[in-house]
């Protein structure tokens, strides 16, 4: 039986924080999809299908990954396409916090998908995607920490 | 002399983790009043009247538990109805920084008023109102974790 | 029915910190049994005797305020002294998590033993009798961290 | 040559939280630049001239203390104004954590401007601008945490 | 090829929470070993051997859980068998900070093995081997905390 | 009037961490004395002098680092050489926690003498001498943690 992990988030737009939990879920599952999840109450930057178009690019090397959208519960999503895995960065307490909450929720939905927590390497530790786009909103240089294409994206948003 | 505890909140709705907390206020102080604060900011789903029933109907075995709403400051109610003890569960290290900057600021508002902090139940340990009405806006089962009439009601809002 | 509540501790000596907790227990709670425990692996600076005599100095302007001592489980002893509650200082997240720790298994041993949590005044938050003893073997002033009889036995202890 | 530091923040208003941190670093470095950052996305309750005015007065008893705004990136700033270290004022991990987050930005930014993070005196350290102004909204008594020129200014805007 | 996964500890002795863990782990990993860590500078109360004997036990239903000792750095034992992945149970922040310093360390040791996180269930979350064996010490009730068998080897070693 | 700025440690021994914050408070204060701690109750690996002649090769491109000793409270010393300034750096929140602390309480011994934190570059936010230390014991790879001649130093230690 194939093993579905799945790298749920907002990626709005995709860094190089992302990418490597991405990476690092794609070296371990068999099948990993990332779901852009689209119910979130904050007004995105990009749209989901900009969202989506960012990560293809970004992860076209792995041959294992997929980009789907989702608009519902994380757990619907996961039952449909039958994950057994879910796997989430870690990179802060706060982050934490946040995780251990939604995660005793999803096992309160569905005690059979698992989720699993994997370190952010630790350069990408302060990294969020607020924080690149409130740094490329003024101008400032965010080419380390997004790769090339979604730094010339975010460029584009901000001209 | 009777000595009155408050257990303040939104309870925007009521959940077992509050319900768990007023239950272990009743059993040690004689008098306990919930106080449904209005004075927040963000838009509530239940409007005070509506809270204000859900706890009604969940701790209605309680024969030393009342039901306020407040619209001003905390320390205020409590001088008004005078209240020697605030009653606050703690679930994890956000609540606990947020407790303590509230309940430092209420100490340099009246000093005579004792803030008691007690553990939620740890299967509670992740639940908010916020996390249940997120989950039930997309049909999620929330039917452990908030009583039968909540969940009846959270249905109701969400048709 | 008298309520008596239970503050324990190693109190390896008394600081003012401690002497906060004790104060707004025996304003909020009928009966207040300051418990020395006398089961930690470390070996004290002080006799359980010592500690003892020095809180009965400390606490002598509270008439609901007795001192004991317990070798045991704390559960055990609180309910020999039919204690329904436990009030416990937090300072910091350290103290947060471990005070959750043993809340959780003293829940186990005896569910009806409710733990209350205060919050230490301000200037206290970083003290602990630790760091009393560490400045006061290296001869710093701590006259202000500890009461005067304390500090003189603190001298003592250090001469 | 002289070493400039910068204190950075919203001071929606200063309070006497702000003023410790202002202190501290008038007393280490040269010449200290307080920055009003007037790029934040939360509508203020003072304008940027109003908070100005009111740091001012609250400083004019340092020599070496200077008042300014800026509305990008703090980075910008510290480059234009030849500034080698930023201030911080530290309270909690909430705070800590953030600060981390941003100051690992800053770095990436650039490399040769240094953050330095000084704890606010404890009896402040629940201490936040957004406290201060809900309580004050309600007319609950600041006094002991604002200035009495910026608890005048709290009046009037609350009248 | 198949994919290996350790889950490490000291196991002095196995509680509920590991069990849980060891659980999650051989549900999502085709092969688990759990490897009982010899290098604690901590003298435990059970031996290797015993260690090994009552995991042994208590993992007997899952085919693909087998029991190993090492005494020697986690990433060689990793190497040797092959492992691609440590799973790690999450608990508490003290818990979160000491495992991203070990995760990091074993990164700069070996890149290629991956080091997921999984939560404990909600009712484990305050459990330890060392509250566990504290409170066995004094003859609390620990019957609910770990397998019955544990519960006997506890009681035998505190007669 | 020269700025003189302590950063006080074990250094049991010196890491490319502590190497890091010594540098940024060279870079700062016009003269900077790196304090060997030698109160501390853990029996060190490296003697003081040893300790000392490693910090030695590893600043000796600062001209404004010198290394000295001290065996009391870090407050008594800071007096003695007319330091104004103690530099600390700040890697996680047991860090945070632990380094309020003692702030609060060196306020308490000496309140002119200012604390001042830094964050660790990120790659060594998990470094310290300990987790070197046990890495090293089993001949795990160090090398890009400690400068080159403490890597031989531990090497030799653990022959």
């Amino acid at each position: 039986m194939t093993q579905i992990a799945i790298v749920p988030g907002s990626f709005d737009p995709v860094t190089n924080g992302h990418l490597d939990i991405i990476g690092r879920a794609a070296k371990t599952f068999q099948e990993v999809h990332v779901a852009v999840m689209n119910n979130s109450s904050k007004k995105p930057l990009f749209t989901v299908e900009e969202r989506v178009a960012l990560i293809h690019e970004a992860t076209s090397k792995y041959d294992n990954v997929k980009i789907d959208t989702s608009s519902g519960l994380l757990i619907d999503y996961a039952q449909e396409i039958n994950a057994s895995v879910i796997v989430r960065g870690l990179r802060a307490i706060s982050d934490f916090e946040y995780e251990m909450q939604i995660t005793s929720m999803n096992r309160v939905l569905d005690e059979s998908i698992e989720t699993f927590f994997v370190m952010t390497k630790s350069q990408y530790s302060f990294l969020s995607s607020s924080i690149v786009k409130e740094v490329a909103r003024y101008g400032g240089d965010v080419s380390t920490l997004v790769p090339p294409h979604v730094n010339v994206a975010l460029k584009r948003k901000f001209e």
